[in-house]
């Protein structure tokens, strides 16, 4: 979640880490906000240069009361966070539909499941079924390491642990199967470089 | 002919008389809703018969303020709506990136291209570059007319207005060059179906 005040200062939500830990010198949304923050300035570059179109979409809201102090500036007076019904990015890069979100994690050793929902399983199913390209961007905080998650990947994670299996995707499971990317400087995140590793043209 | 939607709305197929009247009993936001109703129906239609994933994106909205009266409900006390930075909607028809932003107008002899933006037509064209159908869906209010218009005919009359032209789309221009479609019962809006006139497979 990308919010910032007038003037650049960040927002922080008072969400929870997924394991809370005594000393830990970050928040859940400080480690999420990094990770936005890279991938915005990432899509800003592949848009600059035409080599795709991604953004994120808004922080879905639902809107009570609006003021109108005056006729050019409506000001929200009351509206509520939404649980956002898909995943935070699409977007097409070379004739392919893209579709995927970004979690961060401060457990060094797997991705706990927890962070994803049911209903964002159900989209990249989707579309993946419609011929897009569906995926999870995980970043563990401790160690810099990121990792593309193919949806395949992430569905029978997450059907393993429907049937009783492990809340989580081990790090061992993920250099196995996933597509691990490091960070760089042009794009700070070349995720899309690391997509054509799932086979992509 | 008296057939109603499911929620009780009447569906009215009846010709308006073109001449605008006097006493409007909509104003401008009314309108725009309910061509995203419409919208909002065919894309849920859509997604449940897995025949396309097409979302509209939450309206931007830049936070400023937010009070946690308990855990659970943080409430928004200060936000304004921000300009949105590309289209409204964009989604997945068989493997097709889909893009588009929704119009009403209140004027029935032509589409008046103050409803676009500059920054619009920029996206249209990045999605246009990269494979991907991008158009408008401009609704006539008067005269329950509905128009796909494909991006190469905004963008053409975009240039023609900043070349000194004339600052809308004509209808008749519209019934030569666009899609034309109609209202219909499931989806409520098939505009999917009239994007196979644009010669998509």
């Amino acid at each position: 979640m990308a919010i910032r005040y007038p003037g650049g200062r960040k927002y922080t939500q008072a969400a929870k880490p997924a394991v809370k830990s005594a000393k830990k010198d970050y928040s859940f949304s400080n480690r999420g906000k990094t990770l936005e923050d890279e991938l915005d300035e990432s899509n800003a570059y592949y848009l600059a240069n035409g080599i795709a179109v991604i953004h994120k979409k808004p922080v879905p809201v639902q809107i009570v009361k609006v003021d109108y102090p005056s006729r050019s500036a409506a000001v929200i007076r009351e509206a509520y966070f939404k649980t956002p019904s898909t995943t935070d990015y699409n977007g097409i890069y070379r004739g392919h539909h893209i579709d995927f979100d970004a979690k961060e994690t401060g457990v060094s050793s797997s991705f706990p499941l927890k962070n994803i929902h049911g209903h964002q399983i159900e989209h990249m199913r989707s579309v993946t079924d419609q011929g897009g390209i569906a995926f999870l961007i995980v970043k563990f905080t401790e160690t810099e390491r990121y990792f593309i998650v193919p949806f395949d990947l992430v569905d029978r994670a997450w059907k393993r642990m429907k049937d009783g299996g492990r809340k989580s995707i081990p790090v061992a499971e993920l250099e196995e199967e996933a597509v691990e990317f490091h960070a760089g400087f042009r794009p700070r995140l070349d995720y899309l470089g690391a997509i054509a590793k799932l086979g992509i043209s």
